[in-house]
Formats: structure tokens, C-alpha cells, sequence
């Protein structure tokens, strides 16, 4: 059995389903009245459920950045030239990008990953060095990456997951991502499931013009019709008009899953990988947590087709594992306010009239 | 000249230019696409104009709850009894309640005032005692409070920064409110001012239902045809459908901006005590941050007319502060987002084609 099998062989069907009830019994005892926390109180809920526990801890926070090059932005659907991806892969291992600063704030350990990367990192630079080929083939004329790298790629994911595990075990991973173009394959990702109309999926990315939004339309439409992916089969998907750091994505989700590790997916390329492991794996779903809505029009999609809710809507459109990193400290805070806020009965408080 | 005029009279009429300028360069000159971390960005520009550096720290973080009783609870317009009041402020002093458990959370002290509260605490009870009378009168048939009691409750906000300040300077405070029956005088303020039908800015408070809302809604249209406060003057609107607690959340508010504090204000009460604040001093608002989205339906109107977005949606309709606690930790991000993120001549990343 391959590595990919066996590991989406290991996610439970269900949750702990008494300690969902007794959270939910706790939520509704407690002095305030009923549901007036919002969303807090069913993420608090569902976290309880997945560690087992009414007062969980979320100490060993990972973020993890997948990177990847594509073919694709041969076709000019990116502002920024592809020279982009490894220099911002250099960032982040030296601690000074977006994900870094915000991933620090919220106490998390953030690290990069080279997935597809058309560069070669020094052997010692500290990243998750899992690279499958040199960036991705322009889907436009030929598949982004075979089968067998589609796979390759999604379980590399997992492996990165076993390695953290390995080193201590992780209470919440947040998945982020780096690679110039890779909006054009999730969006791709999206349509091809979805069937929905590409323009209705397909944004500006990091900021490119009418014009170029046209382009990036056109280009995916191309590459869908060229290949026409089997929305049944999600590696096909993947390796068509995928990316490598989706696959990796991908990876992250089932791998943490597997392991009962509660996982925040970040903008629209983060929530494609999740959306190819929950295609693979419907019950990876019970693990995964949305953390902000995009700016990017497709996300919501995902979104939709994931029956998640994001948590946060700041207008981000960054990626890299920023919005994770930001919702990390509202599920830290999900687990306080349904361990320690107190009941009614524990302070003495009058309940409501009923 | 009184505490209020001089408060007044002391805040600032424009922020640091100069500094905002600056920050705005920095986060344009930041290795990410341009505008890319959202509504974090504008936020951090602004607390660094307010504190007139780049390199914001938000270490001294305070809340403030403050309390009172609502002689208009005789109606019927809330689920909870008024007693629960006073049992509030004991749990909050006791350090078991919502805003308690989220304030922690985001590093914060929270320490309750009671303004109005239709009890006699005990004195060494850790809160700030407060009291300007024993809850207000029942506004459907008397004014809530005397236009000297309405000073007093803000001369008493304005007292309680002048003792925190007295203490440590403040970094950043949040305001919060507790008072059963609190939201019947918080739409009767924005209804006041805005001349909008009660119907759309009257919600159903802790959870009552679609008869005790009607006669909620026909309580709040009863005190303003009786009274009809003048719009264009906020004590007065205060004194005759207001309430103490909400008269020390404006007061709170403008001791902050006083002060140079930044202030984030909570749902309904704590903005509907904003709104007075504002209304009297328009240069407040600069200092002013609006947490969260209520599910209360007068909110919105309230942040339209205060020229503020709300920060989160998470679907929260408690009040205490628990909103602004939340966006404590927003903020301070929003700090180090400004502060820490490299340009991209600092990190050699390039940049995107113009």
C-alpha cells in the first residue's frame, strides 16, 4: 500500500462524539447567554472533538509555506517575474516575510517548503526540501506534471507532517503557499471540480490589470479544454492543471488529518491543496478550519464546496500562510473561552426566563 | 471650566502627518504585492500616526466594563432579570466571565466600573466604584437621568483614564459594558440621532422573542415621543433615553483620545456610548477603532455614522468587551506588520513590472 493510501486509510470516520456533546452542554451552561459568542463557540466545540478533550492546548503551532514554480507564467498571467518564488523562499527562511512576522505573533513556528521550485537551494538552507521537479509545465501546452508527480507531490506533504511529528507533536499546523502564478492552477483546481464558468472563478492575483485578467482567463480556459481533467479523479485534476506546492497542500491536510491534528488552510492556493485532499478524503474535512476569506473571487467556491465558513475577512490577498497565521490565535482563543469561561451555576449567576 | 470641556478641549485636531506618511511608505515599499495584507495595513498606519512612531509597541493593554441598572427593565425588554447585573460585575471581578477569559487571552487587565448599578458593592471589591446613581429612571415615563447625572456618568469615564494613566500610560484600551436591558437605551441613541425608524435599528438583545421584540421596539418609540431629545445635543440625548454605563463608555473614550490612547470600542452599548463621545467631539474619532460586527441590527448605523469598519464578523452579541478584547490582538498585529515586514530592497526580493 502506498504512502498515500495508507494515510488516508488512517483518518477516523467521526470525531469524539461525547466530548462534542459535553463541550456543547459546557458552551451552553456557561454564564452569558446562549450562542453569544458566535462562531468561537462551535470551533471551540469541534477542536474539543477532534483532541478529545474539553480543555484542549494548542502549544506546537507549525505553519508550513509549500513553494512551486509553473509553466504557466510563460503566458503572463503573473505581475511579478518567477525570479520571485525563490527569492521570496529565501525570506522566509531568513525570517523577514509577511508569514514570518505574523506567524511569530502568533506563536508559531513557521518554515518553508520547497516543493517544485525552479532553483536549487543550498542543502543547509533551513526549508523542507522535498522538490519534485523544477516548477511545473505550462499547462496551456502540455500537463503541469505527471501522475506519478502528482502523487510525489502530495506525499511530500505527508512526509513533512510525519517529520514534525517526529520532532514533537504538532497541536495545529497552518498551510501557506509561495509560487508566482499559482493563482491561474487554483483557480483551474476550482473549475475543473466545480464546473462553474472560469471567469466567474478567476481574480486578480497580486494585483494585475483588465487586460491581463482576460489573458489569465483565457489561458485557463485553454488548459481545460486541452486536458479536460476528470473532476473525479482529483490527482488527475492535480497533475493536469495543477501545481506541485498544491500538491504538497494537498499533503498537509491528509497527513494531518491522519494524525488528529486540527489544520488551518489559508488563501485561495492553500484551500485548492485542501480542496484536492478532501476530494481524495471526505473525511479530512472534519480536520480543516478556514481562515480568511480572499479577495480572490474563486475562494469562495472552495469554500462552498468545502461547507466551510472562514473565520476572518481583512481583504487579504497574499497567501504564504498569512491568513492561517492570523486565525491561529482565534482558535487558541476558541479552546480558552470554552474551557475557562465559567457556568452559571459555577459563579452564582441568574439564568434566563425560559 | 469642567472636566468634559477641558477633555475636550484637549484632544488633538489632526494626527501625526508626518508619521503616517512614513508608515504608508514602508508598508507600499514592503516585499509583498502592494495593499496585500488588507485592512491590517491601513490600521497599523494609523496607530502609527496616533502614537507618532513607526515602531508601535501596544504592551500596556487595558479594558474597562463599565456597569449600570435600567429602570426601563420595568417594560420587559430583556430576557435576563436586572439582578444578573450586579452577579456580572462580581464574576467579572472575580475574573471567571467572558471578557475575562478573552482579555487574557490578548494580554490584557480587565477591571469593571460601576457607573450605575442598582446595588452597593462592597469597597474594597476590585472595580472602579463609580456610581453616579442607583440605575436610571424608566424612560417611558421619566428622563433615564438628570443632564447633571448624564455629566457626571462621563466626567466618571473620564476619571478612570486619568487613574489608569495615573498607574501606567495605557497603551491601548478597549471599552465594554454590562447592563441587563442595555440595548433598549442603545437604539433609542442611534435612533436619536440618525431620525431612522426604531424598527430597523432595534434587535433582539441576549435572545428575545418576535412579541417581546415588538414591545421593546413600541418601548423605545414611547421614550422618544415623550421626551424627544435634541439631536444636536448629546447630553441631552444621554440624559433623557440613555443610560449611566453608556455615558462612562463615552467618557472613556474621550479621556482616551485625551490622552493619545488608542481606543477600541465593543458592540452596541460601547459604540452607542462612542457615538455620544463623538458626536460631542469629532476629533475623537480619530483615536477610535470599531472591534466587531454585532448581530445587533443598530450596530451598522452606528459604525456608518462614526465612519468606521468593523474589524471581525464572528457572529458575537454579548458585549463586556469580549469584541474588543478580540481585536486587541488585531491590532497589536497590525503593529508588527507596519514594524517588522522587510521591504524589498531590505530582503532583494524583486518587484513587479509597473
Amino acid at each position: 500500500m502506498s504512502l498515500l493510501e495508507q494515510t488516508i486509510g488512517s483518518i477516523r470516520e467521526t470525531l469524539d462524539q461525547e466530548v462534542l456533546a459535553a463541550a456543547k452542554q459546557r458552551l451552553a451552561d456557561q454564564a452569558k447567554p446562549a450562542g453569544s459568542l458566535g462562531i468561537m463557540e462551535g470551533i471551540g466545540a469541534r477542536l474539543a472533538a477532534i483532541k478529545g478533550t474539553i480543555d484542549v492546548r494548542l502549544t506546537n503551532k507549525r505553519i508550513v509555506t509549500c513553494a512551486g514554480d509553473h509553466g504557466v507564467t510563460d503566458e503572463g498571467v503573473s505581475l511579478f517575474p518567477a525570479e520571485v518564488t525563490p527569492q521570496m523562499v529565501m525570506n522566509f527562511a531568513g525570517g523577514g516575510a509577511s508569514v514570518n512576522v505574523i506567524g511569530n505573533h502568533a506563536g508559531a513556528v513557521v518554515k518553508a517548503a520547497d516543493l517544485g521550485v525552479n532553483h536549487d537551494f543550498p542543502a543547509d538552507l533551513p526549508i523542507f526540501h522535498k522538490k519534485v521537479r523544477h516548477g511545473t509545465g505550462n499547462f496551456t501546452k502540455e500537463p503541469a506534471m505527471t501522475r506519478e508527480e502528482a502523487v510525489r507531490s502530495i506525499e511530500a506533504g505527508i512526509e513533512i507532517v510525519e517529520e514534525l511529528q517526529a520532532e514533537a507533536p504538532v497541536d495545529l499546523l497552518g498551510t501557506g503557499d509561495m509560487g508566482i502564478g499559482n493563482t491561474t492552477p487554483s483557480s483551474a483546481i476550482i473549475a475543473a471540480f466545480s464546473g462553474l464558468p472560469v471567469e466567474t472563478l478567476t481574480g486578480r492575483g497580486t494585483g494585475i490589470d483588465d487586460a491581463a485578467l482576460a489573458n489569465k482567463i483565457a489561458v485557463i480556459r485553454k488548459g481545460l479544454d486541452l486536458h479536460n481533467p476528470d473532476p473525479k479523479d482529483p490527482i488527475d485534476v492535480l497533475s493536469k492543471v495543477g501545481g506541485l506546492e498544491i500538491g504538497g497542500l494537498a499533503g498537509l491536510v491528509l497527513g494531518a488529518a491522519a494524525h488528529g491534528i486540527p489544520v488551518i488552510c489559508d488563501g485561495l492556493i492553500s484551500t485548492a491543496g485542501a480542496l484536492i485532499a478532501c476530494e481524495l478524503a471526505p473525511a479530512a474535512k472534519q480536520y480543516l478550519f478556514a481562515s480568511h476569506k480572499s479577495v480572490e473571487i474563486g475562494h469562495k467556491y472552495m469554500h462552498d464546496r468545502l461547507g466551510l465558513d472562514p473565520l476572518i475577512d481583512l481583504k487579504f490577498r497574499l497567501g504564504e500562510g498569512t491568513g492561517a497565521a492570523v486565525c491561529m490565535e482565534l482558535l487558541d482563543l476558541a479552546t480558552r473561552i470554552l474551557a475557562d469561561i465559567k457556568t452559571f451555576e459555577e459563579v452564582g449567576v441568574s439564568q434566563a426566563d425560559q
